[in-house]
């Protein structure tokens, strides 16, 4: 069903600029937009206003590059958190997967993206010359890179490991392996060969 | 993943808000979010506004209680249309569809529900008494039923047409039968049964 006809241009417009979201078709939207027209004014004003200040309010941490609502976000101004210790990501969306795990109390870099030619990214077009700065006049000690392991993860990987390796710090990569929880039979050969080369003690497995 | 940790409480609520909408998830209202994050700062304006001006600002026809702009919608108000014919349907979704076929070139009435004893919906809390109102003050020939083939629906449909009968006016209900492009091996015995009941002289049925 193709919505053509409204009986009102507000409900039309509302309609459209829902669907204009990634993954909102038009009949999602205009489920959506019914349910507002039930909430109270009140209600409606809190959840437009929201996205409207968002857009307009936000910043990005000028330490780590992360989603911020201050100069400096919330995680680079804890000083509870581990400052010697950085772990570099592509977004905000990998930050917070791994502040959800709660195993990480360092601070993070975010890249914004990752090198990526058929994109036309490239390093200068991320946040790698901060990260080298960074490394370079603070404390840090080691640096995690948590980057996906495709091809374009695996180029960014390289180049920033070249960049880092003079200052003479701990590089480490997040461990790849056999998710708790699979099993070996429909694991890809590539990965269950990792892990059998990267096999850790017992007794640490379980840390 | 649940996501529990937010660098900027800014994009916190704003996550908050969308994943109050129905069948949206933290995880698909952190998306849509993260979004309208890359949008200019007037396009999530107008977005947000959309949503606050249509609660706010929105009728309903005083006639067909349809949704509307204005005290008459744009359906009511048009003169080339049948105004003979009533479309009876429960909700302002229902009008959409049928106005999408194209083939409807009468009036609504939007009930604005069914009537549902186990949900405490009766006859008075829908808008069946201003139907009555309107096929005995104006000139209507011809009330056409449109609800589901719900039990509910059944029972709203004798209600209205016990209320309407004396009112000498043609009283129709929408067909029943298989749908375009069905096969009769998989259709259900009801409807089966009802569209041999109901067959339509054959040249009728390519009209």
């Amino acid at each position: 069903m193709s919505i053509q006809q409204f009986s009102s241009s507000l409900l039309e417009n509302a309609v459209n600029e829902f669907a204009k979201l990634p993954g909102i078709g038009r009949k999602t939207s205009l489920r959506l937009v019914l349910h507002l027209l039930k909430q109270t004014e009140h209600d409606v004003e809190v959840f437009g206003n929201a996205m409207i200040q968002l857009r307009k309010e936000i910043l990005y941490c000028k330490v780590c590059h992360n989603i911020s609502d201050t100069d400096v976000c919330r995680i680079c101004s804890n000083h509870s958190r581990d400052h010697e210790t950085v772990c570099v990501v592509e977004n905000i969306k990998d930050v917070m997967s791994i502040e959800n795990t709660q195993q990480f109390k360092g601070l993070y870099h975010v890249l914004g993206g990752i090198i990526s030619p058929m994109d036309g990214i490239g390093p200068s077009n991320l946040e790698i010359e901060s990260l080298v700065k960074r490394v370079t006049d603070e404390n840090v000690k080691e640096v995690i890179m948590a980057l996906s392991t495709t091809m374009e993860g695996d180029t960014t990987n390289f180049y920033i490991f070249r960049k880092l390796a003079p200052l003479n710090i701990k590089i480490t990569t997040i461990a790849r392996g056999i998710a708790i929880g699979d099993e070996l039979e429909y694991a890809d050969e590539v990965t269950l060969g990792r892990s059998i080369l990267n096999r850790v003690e017992f007794t640490n497995s379980f840390k």
